[in-house]
């Protein structure tokens, strides 16, 4: 949160609070920030102080909390050495909104001070930061400090269960979580599962305050998956635009396979429908009008000023800046002596060297220029590097005749805000922004300026100096009632509004917040032009989770009549091929699907039984059978308790635990491993239960591809097109080994599954309405009599024998020249 | 093209053309590339050989050129000191195909050498490598440069059209002009003109050979709308993917307002429909599989070896593949003593500091890695910094396990089609490759990994190594069948298909190659948010080329009676308030229109006349009446000949040279402008015409605003929508002025237009579709009687009311709220 950073330095300024009355329907909020609304500093004896922050974010939000009863979750600003270590109450004195935050209602994240160095400058500040603002070459992959960044994470979830834990359970809605910013992109799962675990029920909204880039940057970053998903196990996902919108929805899609909706922006994961939101940021507009009322007269001179006030930070475009204004006298001399930049820059990270460098840049730039221009009675350039008082910096947004906005990508830019709304005087003044910043988008009747094309940029300025009054007053006016309108207040009840907790006459938001449920059409697009008019089809489906619902016991997940009936019709088409791979041993698959006529694979590929009756055994060592004996009756007399049990499977074993309680399960679990270890089998994770396999190289996957050729010879691969389908650990074996040459999908409703799929599918139901598709798509197969129609059928299927997913026009025309090509 | 360069340095090797009969159907070929297909050296003697390239992409296009008698221009690789240089005939033992390029089918493009390195190492290899690779820190954006870009492009033009003339015209088709890659992205439109001027038809087609990058990362370079208008100049752009083709038509429209078919690859501009195609190239297979049938074994080894093959580049990621390399053996020591690296680096641009400092740096990595793990009679990495022959390629290519493509960011990469083709072994090895490469796109049986997690590429290896032999032959078999039948030859016969030059059976591009007219549902998406349901709306329109189509003479340009009568109904709606802004004297325009009650303002606003028949007229300086007549007396004698002549606008004169041949355009143009400007006049560039305006700051802009505010007085901002029409430079000033504030259309038909307008339109037809669409709107606001729909309609007005493109869900529920504030 830049702004807040630069705002907490500035002295503080009473301000009175207007959301009182808006938290009415909604539960008390737990806000989660890298920062607490406040630093604690030490006494030099030893004892701690508040120093409270007075920026708008904090201003706006903290009144939400305290009259709510909530609690803000974050880090303290020092390192603090005992956890029970006491927050201090806030100075009688201090009038801002935070001191009404009781030190019970606050909860100070403590970090190994080594852990939190790598998580907020190594992977927040020297990874997160250069990418989301899409300038990837300055940021570092480290796998040391996303590791520090998931310990932090985990952290500071834990801290929002204590505040979460400590809240009355007398309100009517539940508690909403609010959690902030790049530095706490995973926290949300771990809240809401352990949140579910402990029957606390609660609402988790995110706010970015930096862009979110396009799928093409985004997805540099090795770990973008898990990013993803930690955002997605929020409620609400909000951002300053509706291109960072747009940009994660379709990260979303690419990445994950999620199914999204893109219209009313929303994405279905862990079998939710997670909402994606613009809420741009805005800033306490009539504070500012009341600063730059009062605030005397600072600048003396009847030179024109161009203001910018930024943190000296290279995202900023400073460099360009200077050079541009240099420019602007080259090309307009008349301006020369008459006005000048008042360039403000707000110390920053200065211990890392691409700031030091950067601030000697700056230095030196700004010595160049003022030496070439500078009279005796002017400099065109008056620099400060540091901090300026809030009555200053709203005199200095009043009196300049152009705010100077140019960074090379920014979230939003509130600084041109702040200068649109302090823009008192009559005739006021000209914004110039740059489009790379949200605030570009948004305010759109300022002047907008490239700030890489210096020459451009100084054409604007000399632009904005000799602008026509009525147009400057126009221009204004637009910027400074949207601002008004859309102040801070009114983006903290958008969020509340978003959340749905807020619900006012005209303020409710009326979009969806379920995704429709999963229908033919939606398979149209990915697998219509990949399986094609004339391939054999061949379907390799899990049982437990993906055919047949997961029940409490093996024996309960029965195959739904509706499920067998069209599994049925599709055994009976003499274009599919079937066979259903399972982790149950291969008799037992059979029996609970109950269709003859296909292939079943049991103990996950060891044992696979053809529809000519045939079976196939995977060679196994021969101590196995002893071996498994002996571990078997270990389990039973070790593990066997609190409703766990263990199943033999002839090929392997498998040792459930989902019957027992939540709390025990991990304690089982590890006992079974190390027993399954112990006797040389491998031990597999599957839903609720861990397997014991022989210690041979055979899985799902190697099973996959040994059906295939077993049952359409050695070139399978040019006759057919696969799709599978699995919710299971085991199942990814078989994804892994088909990727890239099947069209894959998860089933899942859990927010952290990983998967290698192509696409994810919320439940079983969803694998129905897929073997319906496929039931719908071979019917229609039938060439039709009408020759055009027919030729475009052969085309498309020409195409796709060689095209997956990504089939080219171009290659659609010329693919049927491979008919006259002899396979290799 | 990087794959080409690295090319030119390998033997040359004798391959047979297939492509002798595609060119029937087809015109003779231009093909315009940076370099020739040759290099010209100097021998002792001073006279000059050529050097031949054997590239994949040579051999395929080159017998096209030749059989079908065209020509190549290019840069020969050393600068002529004399324009008329011959250039040598090919070496009587040269068998490549190039061979049969004569030297009068050759055309050596001659550039200052100064202007060429600006060009090509400032602009192409600084800006447009990096920015095009999505790495936007690296590039630098610099004026100079790209007035050199511009330079370079102008004289690739001028020999394209040099060759264009010396073709024999017997041809039933037109000739093709291919112009290839970033470095001549501008070239198209002064060859269409100049083809244009002189009656040559043609066709032009252009090819990307690197990524074109999303369009948040291409908008940052200062120029990008010269870029695409430079692209869009050809009939058929072509890329290696979808992704670039759906980033370049985003850009299209995002940028330039173009109206765009995303499902059909089509964008509109200067009236045309520009083809925007993905065209994979593909490599020559078959000359592959020979090679590595005949070479002999070069690898003396039981180890198993991992091939990387690439340009020392940036782009290539060969950093992190000897760190990746490293982790192998950390994570799986298993494989210390039996796996190498065997790693070719070509020497590329070895004069720029950035490359010097790679080279070094992977020096130093080599040397560690090395240093850590070499054994008495082993060496993980075996590198080699230097070029290959081909057999020795084909060799390694052969007879490696793993062929490793990792690049950060690649356009295609024929490196992993090269190793593909050469693994003929069985089984055979296994392909890895990097998402962020075109082949990563399209090879999708190959293992994929992220470059940058280091633990990543270390387990993809780790499982190449380790993978079934049945999976290998799986994956290796779909993947050389595709580059088998989508080789080179096929991508050129695929380019001539998308050119329409192909006609075959089954070759046919059957899309469209023209956009539907303009309808009214395209304007829906634009404006029916912007307008809203309850402001009134200001319609300001140009009458020349706007609402009347351009005519020979002023007198001629009528507007038509379907334009008249939407206009003269909308006249008389209440919420409609209309203007016409025209360059013409104010009571020409009005009688040209022809309608009463609406506002007419002539001579760029200098004159306006109210509907209530009160008149503004512009205060002159008193000197220009007797200024004017003397200018319009100089103007008649000197300038007014060949059909051109001066109108008499009362406050400013227009020299018309619509009616002057061509090629006195420019010469009829210049004398006027300096006539105008001795007279001390300014001279504004309008269609066809001069206008000699009076030195006063006053414009179509200032106009507009003044008749807003005339028309709805101080606060109008508030309470209407604005949408302005123009098609001439002079209403780049009102749209200019309006920019944030108006729905605005540029109408052109022109390649070069540059507009600030939001949106094209193609023709003044097009307006008359825009007029149709506000009747419509209009007549559709009655609100209606269900309370459910007149609530919706208004929370969408209010939300309009502030926002006028970028709407948000959010803000749409809680606009209202502006009701109760007062104004500012």
């Amino acid at each position: 949160m830049p702004s807040w950073t630069l705002w907490r330095k500035f002295p503080r300024v009473p301000s009175t609070p207007k959301l009182n009355n808006v938290v009415t329907s909604s539960g008390s909020m737990i806000v989660v920030s890298n920062r607490l609304p406040f630093v604690l500093k030490k006494n030099k004896d030893g004892s701690m102080v508040r120093k409270s922050s007075a920026g708008g974010l904090v201003t706006a939000v903290a009144p939400v909390v305290v009259n709510g009863g909530g609690l803000w979750v974050g880090w303290p600003g020092i390192h603090l050495e005992h956890p029970d270590t006491p927050i201090p109450e806030s100075d009688p004195d201090d009038i801002t909104p935070t001191a009404g935050l009781k030190s019970e209602k606050v909860v100070a994240v403590r970090i190994d001070p080594e852990v939190f160095d790598s998580y907020y400058n190594g992977c927040c500040n020297a990874t997160f930061w250069p990418l989301f603002h899409s300038m990837p070459d300055r940021a570092t992959f480290q796998q040391e400090h996303w590791q520090n960044y998931i310990t932090a994470n985990k952290e500071f979830a834990q801290c929002t269960m204590k505040a979460l834990r400590s809240l009355e359970k007398s309100s009517q809605q539940p508690p909403l979580i609010w959690v902030h910013d790049y530095h706490l992109m995973l926290a949300a799962n771990w809240i809401r599962q352990a949140a579910d675990d402990e029957n606390i029920p609660c609402k988790i909204g995110f706010f970015l305050h930096i862009p979110f880039p396009p799928w093409d940057i985004f997805r540099l970053f090795p770990w973008s998956d898990e990013i993803l998903q930690g955002m997605l196990g929020c409620d609400m996902v909000g951002f300053h635009i509706t291109d960072y919108c747009l940009n994660f929805v379709d990260c979303c899609q690419r990445n994950l396979g999620c199914r999204v909706d893109r219209k009313n922006l929303l994405v279905e994961h862990g079998g939710r429908a997670v909402r994606v939101r613009a809420l741009p940021i805005g800033i306490p507009f009539d504070r500012f009008v009341e600063l730059a009322e009062k605030a005397p007269v600072v600048l003396n001179t009847n030179q024109k000023i161009i203001l910018g006030v930024d943190r000296l930070d290279y995202t900023k475009g400073l460099v360009n800046r200077l050079r541009a204004f240099e420019k602007l006298f080259e090309k307009h001399p008349e301006h020369i002596g008459k006005v000048s930049l008042l360039q403000i820059s707000v110390p920053s990270r200065t211990d890392v060297k691409e700031y030091q460098d950067l601030k000697e840049e700056m230095d030196q730039l700004v010595g160049r220029i003022n030496g070439r221009f500078t009279t005796p009675n002017w400099s065109p350039i008056r620099y400060i590097y540091g901090c300026v008082g809030q009555d200053e910096l709203a005199a200095f947004y009043r009196d300049s005749a152009v705010g100077l906005v140019t960074p090379l990508r920014d979230g939003m830019n509130l600084v041109a805000k702040e200068f649109v709304a302090c823009q008192i005087n009559v005739p006021p003044g000209v914004l110039i922004v740059s489009p790379f910043a949200g605030a570009g988008e948004t305010m759109h009747e300022a002047l907008v300026c490239n700030p890489y094309e210096l020459d451009g940029v100084a054409e604007v300025i000399h632009r904005a100096l000799t602008m026509p009054e009525d147009e400057r007053i126009l221009r204004m006016n637009y910027l400074r009632r949207r601002e008004k309108i859309y102040d801070v207040d009114h983006w903290t009840k958008s969020f509340l509004t978003a959340m749905g907790s807020l619900k006012t006459q005209e303020g409710d938001d009326l979009t969806p917040i379920s995704m429709p449920a999963v229908t033919l059409d939606d398979f149209d697009e990915y697998l219509a032009k990949y399986i094609g008019n004339t391939h054999k089809l061949a379907l390799l489906l899990d049982y437990d989770g993906t055919l047949a619902p997961i029940a409490p016991h093996p024996d309960l997940a029965i195959i739904p009549p509706e499920t067998k009936n069209v599994l049925q019709r599709l055994s009976n088409m003499s274009d599919v091929y079937i066979s259903v791979v399972s982790g149950r041993n291969v008799d037992n698959v059979k029996e609970m699907v109950g269709i003859e006529g296909i292939t079943y694979a049991g103990s996950h590929g060891l044992e696979i039984l053809h529809p000519d009756g045939t079976k196939f055994v995977h060679p196994m060592p021969i101590e196995f059978q002893e071996k498994a004996g002996k571990l078997m009756r270990q389990l039973q007399e070790k593990v066997c308790k609190d409703g766990a049990w263990v199943e033999n499977k002839g090929a392997l074993l498998t040792f459930h635990f989902r019957e027992s309680p939540v709390n025990m399960r991990k304690e089982l679990e590890d006992t079974a491993r190390t027993l399954i270890e112990d006797a040389g089998f491998q031990a597999c994770p599957a839903l609720y239960a861990l397997e014991a396999k022989p210690p041979v190289q055979w899985n799902k996957g190697r099973a996959s591809i040994y059906i295939l050729r077993t049952a359409f010879g050695v070139d399978w691969s040019e006759r057919i097109r696969i799709i599978y389908a699995g919710d299971d650990e085991t199942d990814e074996d078989a994804m892994t080994a088909l990727k890239g040459m099947a069209a894959t999908f998860r089933v899942t409703s859990s927010d952290i599954t990983k998967t290698v799929a192509e696409r994810r599918l919320p439940s079983t139901d969803s694998v129905l309405t897929l073997l319906k598709w496929v039931e719908r798509h071979l019917s229609r197969r039938k060439p039709s009599l009408d020759p055009n129609n027919y030729r475009r059928n052969s085309l498309r299927h020409a195409a796709v024998q060689m095209e997956m997913y990504t089939v080219t026009k171009n290659q659609t025309k010329n693919a049927s020249i491979k008919e006259s090509i002899n396979p290799l």
